[in-house]
């Protein structure tokens, strides 16, 4: 991904320096070489940090955190939103201005205006870079709050993967009788695909915070069925499982004839939360 | 259900009996009420039962048995593909012809083409009872193995059901930190629904069973950014932790370097399977 930016960046004619942690990555690009981290990130007013992880930001980027004062980080490594927030208080108490950045494409894709990225942080810094992030993807910038790029990004990648496992559980089961996946998936995707814009009320039905809806039930969408129908298949019903024990807690607490949308209450229990 | 199905029979000019578990309902239909089981089932060639689960058919057949011998058995019930193998030796032990149905509509929807209801078991039965099917909704038939249309329908609801909790699973990631549901359903809709497209590929890849793509691994697509920072906001993790479990038992057993779609051979784990 760090070598997908950087030759965005010189295709579109920004002076752009580089340090890698492993040298003599991605030889082909037309930038700047840096041997340090303190080259690289003295070199231009704004630093990009695309690494592993939140640790090796820190690992990274703590040595030379004087020569970053005055300056704008724009940390493009995947972190949790509260390590986002770690990381903005880390940067704004040494003087330098941070913003947040979680992108939603593959690297093929940066260049274009075909993946997005999100940023939260600083919004003058947001203001002042985005000529710089329109070169790579559709930029939205998500207000002060650091953590809410990440959070956004990782609520997305959630409701993707959801998606993928449900269609994988499916053709799992389908796969069981014999049924290859790509014809499960010709008749699959296009169900569920049009589905999802059945969210659309379900995110009413949360929002307005009634769960009742005539002639629907949580009883109606039990998966009892779908799990048992799993395991007499060979299929391992782990994923409805979990989510049955979210309609099971609603249905416990007296709930069992409001309608699936209910479950939300069950992610939201608020004893779940860790103290932030 | 049932009165859905009666009604758009009736409407179409069949003529109709309805015995009804609970007297008294669906008043308002054109159709013959009969008193008895027995007087229902011996009134027509066709036997259509919609009732609450697959003891109910067992329950309300059981006494009409020698009744139904040479009639056809339409099974609308839902049912495990077990419970549909069952009842289907069941009649034709008893000389009945059996056909399994699994109806892919709301009650509004039958009636339509809107709806799909699957068919499986008795091809002969299917061929006879189409003009009836044609009446409530797009039929399809799927073969002599009875189970078979409630497999498909189950494998479609438990995709479905994935990409529901997976979509109500961002929205509760995004809601705690005050987006509304409807704001994160805008942005997460038309990206869900745009990557479905994306799994005709993941089915391409389950049936050719290598699981290596360059660029990707299991390792790139670790959930545990998603997990953390779920616990993190208050989010209960449990349907993302589900699907984590099917990634970790492919990298244990040394795939870490093949793609997301190994948790297929997760979920199909074959000492999963219960006897047949």
């Amino acid at each position: 991904m760090g070598s997908a930016l950087a030759a965005a960046l010189a295709d579109a004619g920004h002076p752009t320096t580089v340090w890698n942690r492993t040298p003599g990555r991605a030889p082909g690009l037309a930038v700047t070489r840096a041997a340090t981290v303190r080259d690289a990130v003295t070199a231009h007013p704004i630093v990009v940090a695309c690494l592993l992880r939140h640790d090796s930001v820190h690992e990274t980027l703590a040595p030379v955190v004087d020569d970053l004062r005055g300056r704008t980080l724009v940390n493009l490594t995947t972190t949790t939103p509260n390590e986002a927030r770690e990381l903005a208080t880390w940067a704004t108490g040494h003087g330098i201005r941070y913003l947040d950045g979680a992108i939603m494409a593959t690297p093929p894709m940066i260049g274009s205006r075909e993946g997005q990225v999100f940023y939260s942080g600083s919004a003058a810094a947001f203001d002042a870079c985005r000529p710089v992030f329109d070169v790579w993807a559709t930029s939205e910038f998500h207000g002060e709050d650091a953590g809410m790029a990440s959070l956004l990004d990782l609520a997305m990648l959630s409701a993707m993967y959801g998606m993928f496992a449900g269609l994988t559980h499916g053709a799992a089961m389908a796969g069981s009788a014999g049924v290859r996946a790509t014809d499960f998936a010709v008749r699959a995707i296009p169900f569920v695909g049009a589905m999802t814009a059945h969210f659309a009320r379900s995110a009413e039905i949360i929002d307005g915070g009634d769960y009742t809806v005539p002639g629907q039930s949580l009883d109606f969408s039990d998966l009892g069925h779908i799990v048992q129908a799993s395991e007499e298949q060979g299929v391992d019903p782990a994923t409805i499982v979990a989510v049955q024990g979210l309609i099971d807690q609603q249905v416990a607490a007296g709930h069992g004839a409001e309608v699936f949308e209910r479950i939300y209450e069950s992610l939201r229990a608020p004893d779940r939360a860790v103290a932030r």
